[in-house]
């Protein structure tokens, strides 16, 4: 191969990170290949002025199948994009995708992994870059882009990318199996395993984290050896059109067809990604977003391994706590980070109506809320802080569910406008929360459906127990992405346990200090459960990677 | 746990072998746990006296919810076997299934994978006594009934354990995260993993291998923590019956609910397995059988993930040999052994039309299938030796497929009745080979829909270019457990391992000695490929058992 990028270099580069995050997921102690801090990574302002560059242009990928130039992003915070991007033909484009994966195919597992490797190693190089741009579709404050945009996501990239390569080399590639035959002459047979590529896999990205949510799915079937085609949500284009932009370098740099990762951005309304989910091409789809398309893809992409990441009822069960002031500044952070806008955000904040035990003594319901709702005030006081930790509501459905919760309920902490003083188009809200009983839970009750955005319910119950059992039934009525709860029993906890087992959630307890319910940290921690109505897979397992590709077995006589 | 079977007895018992299947999956050269000799294994006579004994009996299992009797298998050797089985009621048995669950998920993956080997030990106790039980259910000649029913069924099952162990214990119980905080003190978490099952597990058993395809699904699920249901075909209840009160057996001996594992036999004609399918309780199936039954579970049973082996239509490419009568007297062996009545018995024939090279000289199309007919006449001239491989047939759909053989084309190779002279009433016979054209292949061609049973088609192809292309055609609509290859071109060798890469499918090459297409070794062979219409799953890979259970993690301060 005369490509630029030889195995030998690559092994040279990325072998030991590969080494280190397979140790890492093994043993699940903290681990990143990816500084946070937007300090370890030099000249912000190129970053900056790359992005701004991007703006009215035409992201050129040269890819099969053009039909056109579509694309009408507009930022959270006010800003017009105006990036237009290729509109593919798929009838040309899927084709040529198929054509590029025989190569793909046969450069097997560890090359496979050391080019994606080398892919989110560029991604890395310009997190700056992509801060913006994530920002600038998310409505995530700056800090938070960068972090969840950009080593975080590559974070879940290379795990997914390390979950592929362990799935794919635990059969070996060739074998000799030698039967014994008593007294006559043992039967000898060679036999090769060969790891082989389902298809395309479509990647249908989110508004909210375009790429922490997408680079899971397109790392782990580009590294089973599918082309991946990568459809980002109309409002959230650039960081994955960024992406499909360094993978097709790479690719070609390391002598692969760029072909195996094309973009594919649809005309307003013209609904591409149901298209594209019923090709018989598309053995692969996975999707963060709405239930209502989440199960309308499982229900008929029949042809396809379909995963997905879909709406849930976050729950915060709070018992008891010896840390009366960590619990609710931890909450308080929980409920504003993103304005609420993390499908891990906790919603329903059940609490039994004659009140808790904590360090600071008992305290009512009504105390409880209170007391959060000051919490939230004081950490969001500041317009500056608020302003970082906030960022814009995302879209106008968003805003309009916010501004509906008053008719919900008695409102225990309303939510504010706070001004930003560089983008005074952004629509930056503090979270409001609303007092509701929870005596007499029905279908229709407002906290069992998921309330997407800064919105949550303090929610009386009579018990501990009948938290319990209200946790028990939104999990499985609605699905969860994550629990908390928070009690200094152990009882309580063991409970806690028990309904997390049985209804299949994942369960943050008595989190006080830095660390908050909707953040998980990739080689360690899973993102969602795979096990409840939320979503049919989990960030990351074995079940995520190992129907992406098949094992094809050759034998002859030895 | 004041059980019979203690931890400690179970360890020492079969640790020993799940460490060596654990090296066997990973290197996937020969290894057995279980000898296959039916002289290995002591007193025939007493399991042929525990089978017959069990003619005309309640099968009693002390099931909740039993309402009734039910069964009526009839040998396809002509016995009756006259055994009645527990009629279940889904309402009541469905719940006490579930609450017998907890216990089992808390005993963790290494005790669930013991007490599953002793289930397996115990069953290959009585090999013997399976023998016969899949012999008068089934079909198969004695021997296959004890070699496939028995020890290489229960290879099977220890690898689905060792598989379902592997993918469980791959998280660490738990973890210690430690992350640095620059100059401040580090944050650490505290976290625990737990495999939690999905619910219950329903096997849904064929007519003709009712333990070797049963095994798998059942015990994958058990290892990982599921309840498991078995609804037997109706006329191979059974073997499954026998393997049900084995297992409930060594689960109350080791102090597990024995409901964890049950049996549902229908009444005739009353579609069970279509009940149970959707029961919200059921959330895994395995299934082998029909493609049209396979095909509504996959769209029907949304709940539940599931695992089907369907219908497929096998290939043998013949391009060439280096050994003519090898060739021959191997594929005569695979076309015969119980009658063609396997899923991977070779179906269609495709021969060049203007011949091949052998050893012996270039043979016309002709000539290869009156060779090939001749072999097949002399493995079965011996009326003993033809009864000892053939078995009976299982049932008259494939006779009737049979009967209407010649009337496809040209009759190469007529089938022949033999007489059994243990069981006169059964039906036994040769195979058929039918001469046809694939000049004109079209969608109505006979040999592009499987015809189970012993009835091949030698296809008379343009080219070797023609009969790879009319391979991957079929793989591609039809699905195909097996495909075999002759050649001694190695790049016909290499163009037909990438048709098979391509569309997914094990490929054999130049088999001609001891070892047939039709048969796979567990612990090396893949059953399957998952990735084409025959099947979508393998026998066995992380890809059947990662989704049989999923991970909780809970997380707490350090």
């Amino acid at each position: 191969m005369s490509a630029d990028l030889s195995t030998v270099l690559l092994v040279d580069r990325h072998r030991g990170t590969l080494d280190q995050a397979l140790e890492a997921v093994r043993t699940r102690a903290f681990w990143s290949p990816h500084p946070e801090h937007p300090k370890a990574y030099p000249d912000p302002d190129a970053g900056r002025a790359a992005f701004e560059a991007l703006a009215g242009r035409r992201f050129a990928l040269d890819q099969p199948g053009t039909d056109g130039w579509t694309g009408d992003e507009r930022s959270p915070f006010g800003v017009e994009l105006g990036v237009h991007y290729p509109h593919p033909d798929p009838d040309v484009l899927l084709p040529a995708m198929r054509a590029a994966m025989p190569v793909w195919r046969a450069a097997g597992p560890e090359a496979r992994a050391l080019v994606c490797l080398e892919i989110i190693a560029r991604i890395n190089e310009r997190t700056h870059e992509f801060a913006h741009a994530v920002m600038h579709t998310s409505g995530q404050a700056f800090t938070m882009a960068f972090q969840a945009g950009g080593p975080h996501a590559q974070d879940r990239a290379v795990e997914a990318v390390t979950y592929a390569y362990i799935e794919q080399v635990r059969t070996p590639e060739s074998a000799e199996w030698t039967k014994p035959q008593g007294k006559r002459d043992p039967i000898g047979l060679r036999k090769t395993f060969t790891a082989v590529p389902r298809g395309i896999g479509l990647v249908i990205g989110c508004n909210t984290f375009p790429t922490w949510n997408g680079y899971p799915g397109l790392f782990a079937s580009l590294a089973t050896g599918n082309a991946v085609l990568v459809k980002p949500h109309p409002r959230a284009v650039l960081p994955l059109a960024l992406t499909v932009e360094i993978a097709r370098e790479v690719l070609a740099e390391a002598g692969y067809p760029r072909d195996l990762v094309c973009l594919a951005v649809d005309h307003p309304g013209e609904g591409l990604a149901k298209t594209l989910a019923l090709r018989p091409e598309i053995r692969l789809i996975d999707y963060t977003g709405s239930t209502a398309f989440g199960d309308w893809l499982e229900a008929n992409a029949r042809q396809a391994q379909v995963f997905t990441e879909k709406a849930g009822v976050n729950t915060v069960v709070i018992d008891s706590t010896g840390d009366y002031r960590g619990m609710l500044a931890n909450l308080a952070f929980s409920l504003s980070l993103y304005s609420g806008q993390m499908c891990t955000t906790p919603q329903n904040l059940l609490i039994p109506r004659d009140g808790i035990a904590t360090d600071q003594g008992d305290k009512t319901f009504d105390e409880v809320v209170a007391d959060l709702a000051a919490a939230v005030d004081h950490l969001l006081g500041d317009d500056a802080r608020a302003n970082a930790l906030l960022g814009a509501l995302v879209n106008p459905d968003v805003k309009s569910r916010l501004d509906a919760a008053p008719g919900i309920g008695d409102v225990a902490l309303a939510s504010r406008a706070v001004t930003h003083p560089d983008f005074p188009d952004a629509v930056v809200r503090t979270p409001a929360i609303v007092k509701l009983d929870g005596a007499k839970t029905d279908d229709d009750s407002p906290y069992l459906s998921e309330c997407f955005g800064p919105v949550s319910f303090a929610v009386a119950v009579d018990s501990t127990a009948g938290a319990l059992e209200l946790l028990r039934r939104t999990i499985r009525d609605k699905g969860a992405m994550t629990v908390a709860g928070y009690t200094t029993s152990a009882q309580v906890e063991q409970e806690l346990e028990e309904v997390c087992f049985e209804e299949c959630a994942q369960l943050s307890l008595n989190l006080t200090g830095g660390v908050y319910v909707n953040q998980t940290a990739a080689f360690s921690d899973f993102h969602g459960s795979g096990g409840n109505p939320a979503a049919n897979s989990a960030l990351c397992d074995g079940a995520f990677v190992a129907n992406r590709f098949r094992v094809v077995e050759v034998r002859r006589p030895a």
